[in-house]
């Protein structure tokens, strides 16, 4: 038997909304004179959508203004209107298992002016694929894990709360970890404390404590969902700063991303961690992160309309 | 009598080229999803075009070149191509005074990829009419200028020899500057030592000798000029670095930029500095520097065809 394809919709590889249009993803273009573009003058926040329902949505949408309000930038529109544009990228994507990215830019500077206090700022909004930072194979197995060399950039200079586009030290952390047969790059500080990577947060084990670093980055919504499913299980979570000594003696690691839930570390600089397998505590809050997601906790399903 | 108006042309806002078109600059976009804007993945540099001529065009490419190299990228054209696009640019825009700036970025990566190693690297030229980082009224009394409270993004995160667009440091400079009733703000660096501020370097004059930071800036070519022109009108140099209570304690102070060329600076965090009029070193060298502009020196004419 044959069964007729489905008609595919042509927005299911995602939507944009790009100055009060919807939009193909791969149409969607911002103007090159957005200070967003050539000063990177912009914040961010990405929330996931996951079997039709946004996770965390008011949470992920008060840390953006909290990050605009940092950055002295103001939404050109209500947060209804925002919440209301997430929902239709969504609904007009058709996606079940989202990434939707929430920008808001310093905007184009009139002519001739170099004020950022004279741009009206812009917010581009998008919706894609569920995005994976590790594969399949990759969160069974886990991941193997460089400490790279570039330092994070310091809190002294760009405040890692305010979510950011400053990612060339963190992409010179990836090639360095693809040189060095790794996939996935964490950045040290200044002291030689423990960061975080391309888009994750880190987490050590250690005597069945969980430990993960207070300062130098940012404070990922993932990250706070484990510190919080941790008190369910009763463990321990020490947030505080993390030598890398400490990192190398931990007895399991695994990362946090919104792009990803949490994903196991198995090889730290070359070497097994413990009997290389996913350890027990990254397993149990890994599967514990998605039951929750299948419970509908903390969950806004999606308007789809009719 | 009425003289007829001459007819304007509409491209003289500027011209950008992109994806292998020209197009007028307030029409220029990029893509959504270049790792050149939603992670600043991109390096570029900017030449001036004076009179119908490019300064020092070789030396600008030529950096551009080494930083592309340092981010690992690759030129979807060859040089010979990207000056001719230079050209194109200006030519078109009918420009006599041009602000030209070339922007290489990762590109947009595969679906489903975080992988930077996959992305084809594109190119985006403009040009637009001559940007000065102060009025002519700034220039001939001279700038009021801030040390401010953020460190500049240290060398050991984000090489600042490779022009890049992470500014968010700079830009909170710019709006502390202008919360204190200054316009320009220089960063300090972790050791309390004086950077750079938003796209400019800085020299100080102590006793008829020129000061200027060897560590943690960009080396910028006014910057590389002045020391050629200082060495004509016999000024030692020192390259070394400058402590903000040095910079206090400065005769004089001047900014250098391609965006203008040479600035004296007359106020500092408030307080006039020296008898409160631009300095008789920095008039030197700024008369010095627009004289060999009208003479030509290291100049390329724009072709600007028939």
């Amino acid at each position: 038997m044959t069964v007729a394809a489905q008609p595919s919709n042509p927005l299911s590889e995602g939507v944009a909304f790009i100055d009060g249009h919807y939009v193909p993803l791969g149409e969607a273009r911002i103007p090159i004179t957005d200070r967003g573009f050539v000063r990177s003058d912009a914040t961010y926040d990405v929330v996931h959508v996951w079997k039709g329902r946004f996770f965390r949505l008011d949470d992920y949408v008060d840390r953006f203004y909290a990050s605009m309000a940092g950055l002295r930038m103001t939404l050109p529109c209500s947060r209804e209107d925002l919440i209301e544009i997430l929902h239709q990228c969504v609904r007009r994507s058709g996606l079940q298992d989202a990434y939707v990215q929430m920008t808001c830019t310093r905007g184009v500077p009139p002519r001739g002016s170099r004020d950022p206090r004279l741009c009206q700022n812009r917010l581009y909004v998008f919706a894609q694929p569920f995005v994976w930072i590790a594969n399949d194979e990759q969160r069974r197995d886990g991941l193997s894990l460089i400490i790279a060399t570039p330092e994070r950039i310091p809190p002294e200079s760009v405040d890692p709360r305010i979510k950011n586009f400053h990612w060339l030290d963190l992409t010179m952390g990836i090639f360095e970890a693809y040189d060095r047969d790794a996939v996935v790059a964490v950045l040290p500080d200044r002291d030689g404390n423990i960061t975080e990577g391309a888009g994750f947060n880190l987490f050590a084990v250690k005597n069945g404590r969980l430990l993960t670093p207070d300062r130098g980055v940012f404070e990922g919504m993932t990250r706070r969902t484990v510190i919080e499913l941790a008190a369910e299980l009763q463990l321990p979570v020490e947030v505080r700063p993390i030598a890398t000594s400490e990192l190398r003696d931990a007895d399991e690691i695994f990362l946090t991303s919104t792009a990803g839930g949490i994903m196991p570390v198995t090889v730290l600089d070359g070497r097994s961690l413990g009997d290389g397998r996913p350890g027990p505590q990254s397993r149990r809050l890994h599967d514990l992160y998605w039951q929750r997601h299948e419970e509908g906790w903390l969950a806004t399903p999606v308007n789809y309309g009719a």
